[in-house]
């Protein structure tokens, strides 16, 4: 019998925090802070989408549980947006609400994942995702892709790149566009060979879109059409409408599929959030709501775009954030050693290894402040990157 | 290679939902419905912890994520309240927030668990657990306890109850007191031989408390001073202030494990959400709160007495349940049948096999509903199993 206390064995290996080093560095420094290291917007929900507007006279009820896979009128209101958004019929049954998108993806990897199965993960990657597979018991393996150094050149190439990983146990890949971290996104005619790729191999596609509506030269397509009895499309409320707190967003996939996810998610955190879900309900009914969208989207353009200049680097196509690979300004102390000089800065970074591979590298994201603030953080990170 | 579409083998392998043909009954009836079959309250929750309480101005920032383990002054409010109540001396470190008792209560089951593990569960048992295990690729076995047929008289049979299910893979005992479904609660000295057998054996102790306020005859008695480096306890705002919807509960144990759960929340879904997480804080803080709960304790056991003496079985001792055989009312239709016979009169039960291997029994709540409408639905009850 295993000495106490004991643990899961793969959990166990997983690392904790890793900005204990840094956050102390942080605590020594005064001046105005810059959080590029969190992945959110400065910007406060519309009015009338708020916590405050939901009244219990106006919604009896307010705070009791709903059915595990969401409000009812919610999956509908959805299944018809995503009906309008890719002319697939959707039914209500096809999309399963979750507490985030979080939740959302990691019922999906719990419904599909034997212990020892394989998932192809694009890297650098959302740094969940792999974490994600792990607590399932499954094995995580990044496929380099939008990474400083190691990056497909076409669709051949990507392909390539996941091919050459897969093996008796993968059963899944996951792509993400608009991507987090690198700031691109999937080129149509790659998505198409990708998913074609996995289609003929059996293998289930998790295609995380949560970005979709922060694209800035070009439209995000959905990549649902594409393969809808195999795709699975992992959406979320708490990006597009900035509702992160509200642990509300969405799965569209096949209706047995989702079936199984809503399993997962019974027995993991039950349902999202009745407050989230009529939030979001009222987001997609609202045209504000919608004008809000468009106005996110205009600023993080005109902010990213300065935000790049800044650095000396291309703009961003979509998302919110950059991948920097800093190798060059790294000296002994190696990546903890450049974060630390960041936060004497009074900048949080998000770490490389975080991503994947990337021992060398950073995540910025350009909208966790007020526009003005980030832009004097950028200013401050471009003498330390030596731009 | 397994054959398109390929699902997790123990995910599949689990029940999906179990009530459409009582659903389609219920379809056809017209009069007054009794939900007899949720786990939940008709009271709303205190004015001042309402969504429409949380204002912007009051709040900046309510929108968006907390840190995963919960906001730190939350934490800190339990830890405070958890000293108070257990005399332990309790740092926020030992507090895990989850989003929902039921999200805290996975974490912990995903951090103790290797695949083809064993959890020793108190049967009949809270429906969700079981899946919980497996969801973690781990084995549930049920220990008949609280049965209706099969209980233990004393403390060493109960002990026994365990033992003797114990194998070299068992790595954690799950109980539950006040106790879902049966509505007994665990005598002091039993619990106090439970946990010291299980601490003998290095085996985690899970001891699931949502229902601590309400207990109707005797004061519940927390367990965490027996064993406070191998037992973990699950609490919820969700039971105790009418918040089920807010999705917020939370965990106390050793840091270390507390730590491990904190990967696995951050992994599944991120963190509860911050407005369920600020009303738990006022609610914490707030002496209508306090009155709410206690006003809440004597209406709860007004009704439970009364119910229980309509279906001539004893009174409640604690949670909001009763777990009745109804084995000599079922014909040749079985269990369903019955569910069905129910369904016809507008009355909904959560049938026994959800609650382990019970299939001639059923829980029914009585909190589900306004007293009067619960009583009513009580004496049609009654007649139905010929009380």
């Amino acid at each position: 019998m295993p000495e106490f206390p004991r643990f899961s064995s793969s959990v166990a290996a997983m690392p904790g925090a890793v900005y204990s080093a840094v956050t102390a560095r942080l605590a020594q420094y005064s001046g105005e802070v810059y959080p590029l290291n969190v992945g959110d917007t400065w910007m406060e929900p519309v009015e009338g989408c708020r916590m405050e507007d939901l009244t219990v006279r106006e919604n009896p009820g307010l705070h009791r549980y709903t059915p595990p896979a969401g409000l009812p009128e919610l999956r509908r209101a959805i299944a018809q947006q995503v009906e309008d958004s890719t002319s697939l019929a959707t039914d209500p049954s096809e999309v399963l609400i979750g507490a985030g998108a979080t939740a959302a993806l990691s019922t999906v990897v719990g419904a599909l994942v034997d212990p020892g199965d394989e998932v192809l993960i694009m890297a650098p990657y959302w740094p969940l995702i792999a974490g994600m597979v792990t607590v399932f018991r499954g094995v995580p393996v990044a496929v380099p892709f939008f990474s400083p150094t190691d990056a497909p050149t076409s669709a051949e190439e990507a392909v390539e790149a996941f091919a050459r990983r897969r093996t008796d146990r993968t059963v899944a890949i996951y792509l993400n566009t608009p991507h987090n971290p690198s700031g691109r996104v999937l080129p149509p005619e790659w998505a198409q060979a990708l998913v074609a790729w996995a289609e003929e191999r059996g293998l289930w596609i998790l295609s995380d879109e949560v970005y979709e509506p922060f694209t800035y030269k070009t439209v995000h397509i959905p990549l649902r059409p594409l393969a809808p009895e195999q795709i699975v499309t992992i959406h979320s409320f708490s990006k597009t409408y900035g509702m992160t707190g509200n642990r509300c967003g969405y799965l569209v996939g096949p209706r047995e599929l989702i079936a199984q996810c809503n399993k997962i998610g019974t027995h993991t955190y039950y349902c999202a959030p009745r407050a989230g879900q009529i939030s979001a309900f009222k987001a997609l009914q609202s045209p504000a709501a919608q004008s809000w969208v468009s106005e996110a989207r205009e600023k993080y353009a005109q902010v990213g775009t300065k935000a790049a200049q800044i650095l000396g680097v291309p703009e961003p196509e979509g998302s919110t954030f950059f991948f920097l690979d800093v190798a060059d300004r790294l000296d002994e102390r190696g990546l903890t050693g450049f974060l630390e000089d960041c936060a004497d800065e009074g900048i949080l970074l998000a770490p490389g290894p975080s991503f994947g591979p990337f021992p060398t590298c950073v995540r910025v994201c350009f909208t966790c402040a007020e526009p003005a603030v980030v832009l004097r953080g950028f200013e401050k990170l471009a003498r330390l990157v030596g731009r």
